[in-house]
């Protein structure tokens, strides 16, 4: 797969190279400025929204599909998505993790099951992290559809685990997750920059991406 | 409700009094006899199988519903029980704990999510327990369709532990179920007999009456 | 060993019996009044305050030893116990578990090795505990000697569950502690009985009855 | 503190780097060369057997501590080893975790308070480790000083867990160690680096440094 990155020189950026080395990088945008040897056939952009007009004007360019995992877009940013995906394949989410979204389809499917039982989460993240709880576990409250307590613990460097706990009087079931690193999210850009190549212009969700990984 | 309790002075028989302390026992089976106050509207069973003869009489006797957990019913119990819930509802499983068939369905439901990761179990038993792997560890393996390696920890009282671990390059999850203590399966109990008051002749798993409560 | 027991029908008198089936019950006070068949070497009591003045009587006149476990003792009661371990060995703990003893010892003489971590606790019991944290949960904080933050959850019917979480930068150490059942409790008092047979009079705590186990 | 680094350009280098940002690196050796603008007072060195004679040879010249976490040493290694710690102070271990010399320490030293207990051990590892149970494992079961069953998962891109099960018949104790990622053996190294510029010519553990550590 050829392919275009925005934000090469970021955190991200640099997950993304890592993780898609077997793919070839022919566009490259940063800070330092455009470096351009090819076609790609999908754009990755993991940078800040203050960049989202020069990703649009080279997915139009380059009559490519987007892979967009910027947080905090804002409405005319998501119309703008919405537009582009008119005429290319967009995927649009603000967490690429599969595991989380696994469990956002878990506990959504299976919320009724869980009625009568006590039902509370814990999350765990590095101490630098501000916001508590952490917005990971607000989309997996939500996903259960229950008005749950969350217990956030900032300790040390630990990425970001989540656990959700039932329990009835005979039993305790516990579904966690965690990660390991920022990796993660490349790797679910990887799956994400792979389904853009397989389908029509649209706007899609990374559970769609999830979905058809599991049909392959 | 009224029911009747075969094999009322066992362990089992014990908690599944203390659990169904809200309705009315109106007929005791025991190797102390026999003590009827009333007409069942279901009878309830988890003794074991050399029993089964006099449990389908009562069961004929009184024209009542059947919830049966004993273990290691060979093929002609079986028979039995399927021509009797010809004429009445009959609710058969190995299992009757809410958790253990949730999980079973969750993993049945998602286990292509689960496909590309690899996946281990380790359930931890009181160091009594004879059999290793569980058969509910087997029966989880079952449900999610895939063979995996199961690690066995046998150690003092725990009543019985089960969790599989599902991690990829960059992520963990973990489902896990831990039995508080044997009531569960009392309680698992109660749900069927009610589920039984319910509906017409069948024979039916645990994991309908689930489906049931899910609906109320 | 000859014992007697104060409240032997309530709760914990009943574990008690259990779990001290090899010995001989000699004495039994209860509300449904006093059965002796013999003379105890020592007094085991889990009942309440109100009872203390039957249970020191009763010590005296059989010059026997004294287990207690009561809780929510006033200074005077202490007191009590103090002028009675003059004579006679008394074992007083809040918490005869051998393993929340095992941690706080462990906590106590490791708290040098933590300084620098960062430090929470997670405890969880079953919904109908009032008190939040648990009363072990502030005794573990104690030894621990840090001021760490304490989630409570609080579900289903767990017996009582404590995690102490410290992470680093790199890396994160879990202690916990789990009760399987009430049982434990009473396989403390039993250890606390044979203690009280090898000792002097005196006034001793439950982890003077570990350090004990673990010479023989 | 001005530092000696072998091996700078290895993964391990690259993380004792970033870790000792804070500190002068003055002389670094790699298979790119060497480059030298300073005296260290302390040589660190994660690389492999191979160039330990450089490392001898670079310490007396400077006349410097050392830090070695080099492993699979031969016995003519740490003889070497001995013979520099004659003049200047060396730290050598297979593993500068923090977190996993604490969980030596406790397990020795609470090892007797277990007796009685039933204990395995469960370690996680990426899917590419090779041996079986880990050499953490292995020295952790040392420290304990009882033959215990080692369950290996082997799954994902997990860094390495290893959790102690304890469980007797009333009650479960867990302790465990994470590692959140490779930086964790960096910190440790700036410890023993530390340590090294206070303390007199010698051989030491890593224990020794947290030791240490603790009484500041």
């Amino acid at each position: 797969m050829r392919y275009g990155l925005i934000g090469s020189t970021g955190r991200m950026g640099r997950e993304i190279k890592e993780v898609f080395a077997q793919h070839e990088l022919v566009l490259e945008i940063s800070e330092e400025g455009r470096n351009e040897t090819g076609v790609p056939e999908v754009i990755v952009d993991f940078s800040n929204r203050d960049v989202l007009p020069t990703t649009l004007g080279v997915c139009r360019e380059f009559r490519s599909g987007l892979v967009i995992g910027t947080t905090a877009l804002e409405d005319n940013d998501l119309a703008s998505l919405k537009e582009l995906s008119k005429s290319y394949p967009v995927v649009q989410s603000y967490n690429f993790s599969v595991g989380i979204n696994i469990l956002r389809i878990l506990l959504r499917e299976s919320r009724e099951f869980f009625k009568g039982m006590d039902a509370e989460m814990i999350e765990v993240h590095h101490n630098k992290k501000k916001d508590m709880p952490s917005g990971t576990a607000l989309i997996l409250k939500e996903s259960l559809g229950m008005d749950i307590p969350i217990h956030s613990v900032r300790a040390g460097g630990v990425p970001g685990d989540h656990e959700i706990v039932f329990a009835s009087e005979g039993e305790v079931i516990r579904i966690s997750h965690r990660a390991i690193s920022r990796k993660v999210f490349a790797l679910g850009a990887l799956r994400a920059a792979e389904f853009c190549r397989t389908v029509k212009s649209g706007l899609y969700s990374f559970e769609e991406v999830l979905r058809w990984t599991q049909k392959r």
